[in-house]
């Protein structure tokens, strides 16, 4: 895709834009006031309705296929579809949005073709058969663990197993829907037994949530030369997290309730074409770290499997809207901090023969730099609720209040690409 | 139900069947060559098929709603109904199918209605939204915790929070789908390095499987009195596990590839209303355990939310198959081993907000009893692969070889009430 570098669309919003110029193409699931969900592709400040653009007569051969899936109310079918059926795609898409596109003038004159994003909602992109959590921040897991074991924060098998748990696929929620502070158990520090009531330590995590595209059969474990094939996209991904409920509850069988009451994704799927320009060599594991097992070890995915996206998290207090201040920016991260690719978790995933599906979502854990400024969570950026957040508002925070939004962003950079973003997953807490 | 006690059914081999008398009528998904899936309800030794019954017009009011909804390839939309509807398909049932039936010349006259269960081959009753595995079998938990906490077997947590964590639907699959050991990282005792490989401890789990009615709002919890309503019924589950990839995958996170291979289910759905004449009195917590949190309290569940269902657990090895030998029965346990009741299992899984969603499955955890001849797993009945269990055919066992057949069963029996029986969960180990 490198020759799109230089691309310029006729949706002039697009050119500059901070998220999605013509070399993103990301893929959403929206309504609009009288039109059922269907899908379409972000372009400057609008969406690319394919329903509109197929009844066009637009697309033809594996492109049309492709748009057809990815044109419903959910994308578990186009995901299903082999990659290059999605690439077909992208590449008519860019060809019709281009500044110099031969149906430039019959595009612009289907009049419903372009939906204004301003006037659309936005919807979950898929049907999410399981979803499952990985921990491959590295140096998340690192400030974690220390507030737990300060002389041994990694545990032994931390730098073999891509680690992960299962989620709750029934409580995801899209950008922009509320967060219901939980209720639950939780011990007092010195007391004997548990009291229940709202959680008192609710945080974000600072996530990049993974779309499965094609899957394995049962049974059939995925190589890793070919993990890359099964990724269809990526968004943004808040797992909110209750630590109060978390701590007393997660011994001996992981998070549970202190997870499971919501998790909040950004609307658009970028897809792995998008991001290629963006891709890296996994950084190199400091002196000492074991080589990965061979099931894990790829030299292409070596090579070219990292990503380089950064990442962003805000906090927009109820106080800050009401004074007409803008959202603060609560840290800076970037995806280089996975110690693992996205192909070593799909093919750990699946080497015990689980099964992957299309539309299966993954988080990569909290991705949380080395050093402050870079924490993906409060828990961390507070040491575990021992420091106070200093907000430029004069209000401070260990946890989240209720009126916080926590606004997650992602953006990719590049010297000689243009710079394509995520959009935002935004939630504000209840309660 | 305790007026159908003496009922008998003009389908003969139903009176006095082990499983399927008039009394139980269980709902499964199943199919015949050259017909598609579709619901039926179990009557000895046949399936009544309910697609057939609707279209002889044997239903009205509630009892057709209920009747449309069993009768489909999937019954997620038969437990979202409210649990009147379902009880009002029961006494129909119960009508249609007794020996004295108005209806039975006319029943009998259909000559597709009753298909034998031998030919017939069952599925999966729902699309599973989410599944979530308990760990409410105490002395499966003591048993466990001894192997790694001698002094300390049981976590301070766990008399107060129904344990559970997420597991991975993909994977659940019916009675009789063979399951393939998995492979993955292990650790060696005294190694440093893991290595990769097919596991070499795998087990099973015996345990009971929830099947969820009607769902909640997200952020609505489900009181502990109206629980009960919120179940549709219950089947036998077998969690297959990998003790030696579970022992070093699952810290911090809990249990993740050690389970995610496979988890096999029995495909008759028990209604609650069946199983309504074997509830009992919740067994008295040990003096000095402490009362459930009162969101977890409820003077009726307490009295008669307990369940009494006998479990057992058989092998059969290839060798045993071969020599024409039967099953031999590994343990004889009981629901009464739960810690907690179904309802508080469903009250404390949604407090926090969590939506629960008709077809969503729970498993109990493994239902072991405190003694020799009661545990649940072979990791308890070796004690971590210590001991050997010695078969009567000669062979011995720690953990399950390739064409070992592991065979769940369970049956509520008490006086003066007809017995009934889930059928089987079955499961070959291929490799």
């Amino acid at each position: 895709m490198s020759t799109s570098r230089h691309l310029r669309s006729w949706v002039t919003s697009a050119n500059d834009h901070p998220d999605f110029p013509l070399q993103n193409l990301p893929f959403g699931v929206f309504s609009v006031p009288g039109l059922g969900k269907r899908g379409g592709v972000a372009i400057g400040d609008f969406i690319f309705d394919l329903q509109v653009a197929l009844e066009a007569g637009l697309f033809s051969g594996a492109a049309q296929v492709a748009a057809e899936g990815a044109s419903r109310s959910q994308f578990n079918e186009f995901f299903a579809l082999d990659a290059s059926a999605r690439q077909a795609l992208r590449s008519r898409l860019l060809q019709l949005l281009d500044e110099h596109s031969p149906q430039r003038e019959q595009l612009q004159a289907l009049g419903n073709l372009l939906q204004p994003m301003s006037d659309s909602q936005m919807h979950l992109p898929a049907q999410v058969g399981d979803y499952t959590d990985f921990y491959v921040g590295i140096h998340h897991a690192m400030n974690v663990g220390k507030l737990f074991r300060p002389d041994n924060p990694l545990l032994p098998n931390y730098k073999y197993v891509p680690i992960a748990y299962h989620g709750r696929a029934s409580t995801l929620c899209v950008s922009g829907a509320p967060v219901k502070r939980p209720q639950g158990q939780t011990l007092a520090p010195g007391a004997e037994a548990p009291v229940f009531g709202p959680s008192k330590r609710l945080d974000y995590e600072l996530e990049v949530g993974v779309w499965m595209g094609q899957g394995n059969e049962a049974g059939e474990p995925i190589p890793i030369a070919q993990a890359s094939q099964h990724i269809a996209g990526f968004c943004l991904l808040n797992d909110w997290s209750a630590r109060d409920l978390q701590a007393w509850e997660y011994q001996p069988l992981g998070p549970f309730l202190s997870k499971s009451f919501a998790t909040s994704i950004s609307p658009w799927v970028v897809t792995a074409e998008a991001l290629a320009p963006f891709r890296r060599a996994q950084p190199a594991r400091p002196d000492g770290d074991p080589k990965p097992l061979d099931y894990l070890f790829d030299e292409q995915d070596q090579q070219h499997g990292a990503l380089d996206i950064e990442l962003e998290v805000l906090l927009l207090t109820a106080h800050m809207k009401q004074q007409g201040l803008a959202p603060q920016r609560l840290a800076l991260s970037n995806t280089l901090n996975m110690y693992w690719t996205v192909a070593q978790m799909v093919t750990h995933h699946s080497v015990n023969g689980c099964k992957l599906q299309p539309g299966d979502l993954f988080g990569t854990g909290t991705l949380s730099g080395p050093q402050a400024g870079q924490f993906g969570s409060l828990l961390e950026m507070t040491e575990g609720g021992k420091q106070v957040v200093e907000l430029s508002s004069g209000e401070t925070r260990t946890f989240l209040q209720a009126g916080d939004e926590v606004i997650l962003k992602a953006r990719c950079r590049k010297d000689g690409e243009v710079s394509i973003g995520f959009g935002e997953c935004r939630g504000v807490v209840v309660g």
